[in-house]
């Protein structure tokens, strides 16, 4: 029996098993049986956590509905893995670990309930928008009670200054978010307002992820910050790979329609590259940013920029740039222990960059 | 010297001044004069409360100008005065105390933003609303800081309980905008709905802002409870009035178009009384709830809609009605000693139904 034969025997979740795949296919035969070894823990604590947010006692109401409409349909879960391999790195996983994986998904899925009314979205991960569902005004309510929700958890689980950081971090989401309108439709956006977004908008919530688990973990301050790090620069890597798939990823796989980025008005880093290699690239940029629903003048440019995308190296520098930070990931996990739970980490560090969806 | 103008000369804030003038109309010239004795204190509590809302740092960004849009506008601040009565009948009030003045006034204008993205209303105080100023999306992530930044400073500020009944409040809040959303363009709203809307959305942070302003104040949690009741009724007693005002009120006064509440959907209770009297009224009130666009129909509706208002009693009975809970939030304070910021509390519940905007 393979290891992932052996993994999928127990129903592990799918993020699991795609890891120990991963790992085998790397030639990491090695980690993928560390992997193993860890993956009968980690499996519980990841059940745990699927459980918990598909058993989520939400109002027996529209907000309740709306919010439970993509929560309850799956997902990566990246997050919470994130909080769970933390967590493992000190004592293991534990109620608070729980309250800290449950909470940065209800953070997470908020902010897509918000940004799909923000961005008028019709389909997410392959179904509807939640928006289109049950309407705008409800996502909004749905995408607040997510929050208070996410927030009452971290507050009851009182774990070190888990509630005080969370409250930090959604201001810099905020932020974020005001920065990406502001700069909404321009194809003047610089390289750093592109990053700064990244940084807010989803690594901020990685380093949350991983610094609240440690501290769920019982590690010291040193620890939690390091592993803060690896967060955020997972979250960049992350960002980058996701802005990247949505040029040159494939439909199918990704759940979501291609340039959707550059439909609802982003200059991502590999279009802000691309025409920083191609100037010529500023006008027809331009007029899809200003008017994506011109249909005719859209499916013209959008032949035009993915091509440019790839003739440019835009893609290369976009691999290159993520795989950079998430090599910074790896290096920020140096001065804590080695173990399964550490190469876990590691595995997880190169496997956000060389994912396909 | 009057009591109105020794008041007036210390540039005391709008609500004080008018709560003494109003004790004098109503030939309560001994509440007038104790609220006099405590306008020196309050006058410094409000003032403070002014100071912190007006120049309160907002971020040098998009969603920061559309926070501070409204917020620096001004308004009743009858929320925050609530939390500095509630403190003094304690040991009076402190730095925890302007903190949840503060968070109280934040809240209720992260909600005055989301109500409006959800209403399209333009005009607010007979000012432009943030999210024609700035947009729809700008709205909600204006919304959403202001709600984090008030979170944020209860938690800093450490007072009992505040921070977890906060959460809840706020949750119950959503749930409230959930039913009423549920009920949008309903002509069958039930009474209950109503009241159900009324507490959650209105009352609930009333009570919130008595029982941790008594927090903060020092008092103890029966004291605290009591002022929750006080709150309670009071938000009621507001909220029927305010829907009052909708229908009978004064454009030049209130700062809004009259009817908005119809022409956004909603049934208050007046239509609904207006209704139960006149079955005939369901027909044209579901045409108008349907279409309010129609401007046709509407204003021969809003004609009949008025005038069906007054014939049936409905204006006497929702004064009738909110006078009761005016009056059940007095009895709420029978439990706490006589003095000065008990009258001014009983002052706050009889102005608040006989205000005219």
């Amino acid at each position: 029996m393979t290891v992932i034969s052996a993994v999928k025997s127990v129903g592990s979740p799918e993020l699991l098993t795609k890891l120990v795949s991963f790992s085998n296919r790397q030639g990491l035969s090695e980690l993928a049986e560390r992997l193993q070894g860890l993956s009968g823990f980690l499996h519980n604590d990841l059940e745990q956590i699927e459980g918990t947010l598909r058993s989520l006692e939400l109002p027996d109401a529209l907000v309740g509905r709306t919010a439970g409409h993509l929560l309850k349909h799956g997902g990566k879960r990246l997050r919470p893995l994130c909080v769970a391999l933390a967590s493992h790195l000190g004592d293991g996983f534990n109620s608070g670990s729980a309250d800290i994986a449950v909470a940065v998904e209800l953070v997470h899925h908020a902010t897509l309930l918000h940004d799909d009314v923000v961005d008028l979205a019709d389909s997410r991960r392959g179904i509807s928008t939640a928006r289109t569902e049950y309407g705008n005004a409800a996502s909004i309510f749905a995408g607040d009670w997510l929050l208070i929700e996410a927030l009452r958890r971290v507050r009851r689980a009182e774990i070190g200054n888990a509630l005080g950081e969370l409250l930090e971090t959604i201001e810099e989401m905020i932020l974020a978010e005001s920065l990406q309108l502001e700069y909404r439709r321009r194809v003047d956006t610089p390289k750093e307002v592109y990053f700064r977004v990244a940084e807010g908008k989803t690594a901020a919530l990685f380093r949350w992820a991983m610094s609240a688990g440690g501290q769920a973990g019982g590690l010291l301050d040193g620890a939690c910050e390091a592993l803060g790090h690896y967060g955020l620069h997972l979250g960049v890597a992350f960002q980058l790979t996701d802005d990247l798939l949505d040029l040159v990823g494939d439909e199918a796989r990704t759940g979501k329609a291609l340039l959707t980025d550059l439909r609802d008005g982003m200059m991502t880093f590999p279009l802000i590259f691309a025409l920083d290699r191609r100037p010529e690239l500023r006008e027809p940029l331009a007029a899809v940013l200003a008017e994506p629903e011109n249909s005719d003048v859209a499916e013209e440019v959008f032949r035009t920029v993915v091509q440019a995308v790839h003739e440019t190296g835009a893609v290369d520098r976009s691999q290159e740039l993520a795989r950079y930070r998430s090599k910074q990931a790896m290096r920020s996990l140096e001065s804590l222990p080695d173990g399964v739970s550490r190469r876990a980490l590691m595995a997880v560090a190169k496997s956000t960059v060389r994912r396909n969806r």
